[in-house]
């Protein structure tokens, strides 16, 4: 189980996370691309620490905008999206291939991650088209029910996905992440994080009320711009090594 | 000798130039990769346009300005010229492998080509980070003496230089262009033009006054955003037909 | 009956329109403020030759979205609409008072015009904030049934409301403007729209099938950055001068 | 002797100083107007939190340069500086009226003060353009003979200037800041920056080696994005108490 986590995410003089602290406890870094957040300069120095620690790295695309964090819905066309994901994956490219590192994969940001998961035919298209890429990139998308159809759409079109799982969230019956505004949808309370931990490395959830809920996951997710996110990443990691 | 080309130089619903009408006539495309213009539809239009007429294609890389054009001395560091120029590089590189094409060159743009032929120490970091990259691109550079160091330079790093020429542009015995509110400083005459490639293809231009000015270059340039872009390259073309 | 236009759509390099031929034959100018279109420097030049031309101006605001021209609907608050509504304005009469000339009303744009036609909670939360302005702007929004709701509620708020209208386009019985696939949607007659102009000023259109429509315009809108706008100002001030 | 203090230096999700936890502690809120930070949303809330406080507004204007947070010299002609300013100026005024308050003073900001300060033909460009504001600001500019040609220039255009100065920064016998990367530049004692403060009180520094330096301020400038922001506005607020 590899823990993933957002890096880059300032923009200019803004500084956003304690990326040189996570960086030892993760596995995968998803670096932004100059969408959302993040810049050249940004992006060239997260490259180059990811690969002092040997951190595998892969492009966090976002809708254009950084006014809002990528966080907005952006009314856009599957063929816009497409566009947008190339230039971003191949800017990634460009300053990781100088380093003679490549990218590996793909994770949709905020609004777009959101997206993806729901609107299947522009899901569909952006395949379709990235699979055009000669250095195909993984995708990480959503473990468990909630990403089961963008998952199976992804692999038919011959994609690796990487399943990914959220330690500190509760999951509905559904497999939706329940939703923040509701009691208990965060897992503040590091033993019940470990426990979650311990489930998805079995690939079954026990929740409230005893449903049982099958989720299989290749990493685990840290927002790395959370104020707690270094104590999260060194708790997992914890957990993971023993 | 080649024609080459600024092109995908509009922003979203801005347009400049006639590209599609150009791309017939024209070699080498270089393309705007939104930073001084272009956007990443607009990028992957020019890029499936130039494809389909058999133009090879650049990345056409400047400050990051869109306000600006590009024409505006950023006040930057070598590293964060590296940085933008690779991220340039690699976004256009996205777009166009997925079309399975690949851009072969650089050209700087505005006031970074006017900077990268000036401030040598810029343009030798430049060219030290640039061959790091595993699809080592040429550059395009300018011919004759004003651009003799820079070619220096660039292919002491070992890159393959294309060099460019002027058609329509009076050149000074240094080897420089003659400043446009100079008279006589554009060759608005056709038949003087035809003379002046006839004279590159000869790799000498006999200037006035009768000084010869050695000059051996790859390639011509059309500024795709003037006005009478379309009647030179049309005027270019027949005159290298023949 | 006045002809009002968006003019100053360019941005940087990039232009839009005709501007400085339609201003003698218009009455309204609507100046775009840097969101959607425009930039400080376009912006002041569009109000100098309003003043020459004794053309009254207003504040065309949209959402921050260049890329997209404010064509997009961008996910907001109602506050966030006030933010951006109040800065633009604030951004215009800047510019606009230093040349001893006021912008007189606030046209939304694109996106956001739809938005405040339709989200009308959106639309009285930013009436409310507006009118604490002290130099309170008349609101230009759609005549007609179709724009009814939304001129209520601006007038219930104090507001003077300039009611536009459109020549060139056909109107549903409901008072929509047909949509634009529809057949004969746009009047490119133009005895037509001659014979449409005629009716507006009577405050009556006779529609297809012989369905009579109220439609009480103060003004008539021409869009500045289509390739016949010339021609049809040219024509509505020749109709309306007789 | 008036604390100022730059505040609203955030963008979108980005956060930069304490600017709440400042305000209790100075008189002169310089706020950014979206040019080299800050976006409408932010100036709105500065806006409220300093009408709360009691605390004055200007405009903080700087260079259209988000990414390089107006600290690069961006190449521009005296008319683009006046076109930017006049921008800022309305925007942040349109967001003040509105709540009844008014911005009171311009500073420049970053690269554009040191401009101002040197360039004087664009600050007499700039001064005469401004002085067609119908509601004319104060400008806050450099105390002592580092400012002086500048101050007299604007005052010679009927401005009234707030000169500043600089209570943890060692001065040279020009009146100039000592240069950062000299010794002793910065002040980080409390005492002697205490005794500083006396001592502009009294309009004359004693330099090291006794040299006396008139330096007559009616401001202390606090930078609201250094991390001893909040420390220094606590002692410097003491000190001007007693």
């Amino acid at each position: 189980m590899l823990i993933n986590c957002d890096l880059g995410e300032g923009f200019g003089s803004w500084k956003m996370g304690p990326d040189l602290e996570l960086l030892p406890l993760i596995d995968l870094a998803n670096i932004a691309c100059g969408f959302h957040a993040g810049d050249a300069h940004i992006m060239r120095a997260t490259v180059t620490a990811a690969k002092r620690h040997g951190v595998r790295i892969g492009a966090h695309v976002g809708y254009p905008d950084l006014a809002g964090f990528g966080r907005r819905a952006m009314p856009s066309t599957a063929q816009e999206v497409v566009d947008w994901t190339l230039y971003q994956w191949g800017a990634l490219g460009g300053i990781a291939r100088q380093q003679h590192i490549m990218p590996e994969y793909i994770k949709p940001h905020g609004a777009l991650y959101h997206r993806l998961h729901q609107d299947i035919p522009t899901l569909d298209h952006w395949c379709q088209a990235l699979k055009g890429l000669p250095d195909r990139p993984a995708l990480m998308l959503m473990a468990g029910p909630a990403g089961s159809v963008a998952r199976e759409c992804a692999e038919s079109h011959g994609f690796f996905v990487i399943a990914e799982a959220f330690a500190d969230r509760a999951y509905d019956p559904s497999g939706q992440l329940r939703a923040r505004h509701l009691p208990n949808a965060v897992l503040d309370d590091g033993d019940a994080m470990e426990q979650q931990v311990r489930a998805l490395q079995m690939g079954v959830l026990t929740l409230d009320g005893g449903v049982e809920l099958g989720l299989s996951a290749q990493t685990l997710c840290i927002h790395g711009d959370s104020s707690g996110a270094l104590d999260m990443a060194s708790r997992l990691r914890a957990v993971l090594s023993t």
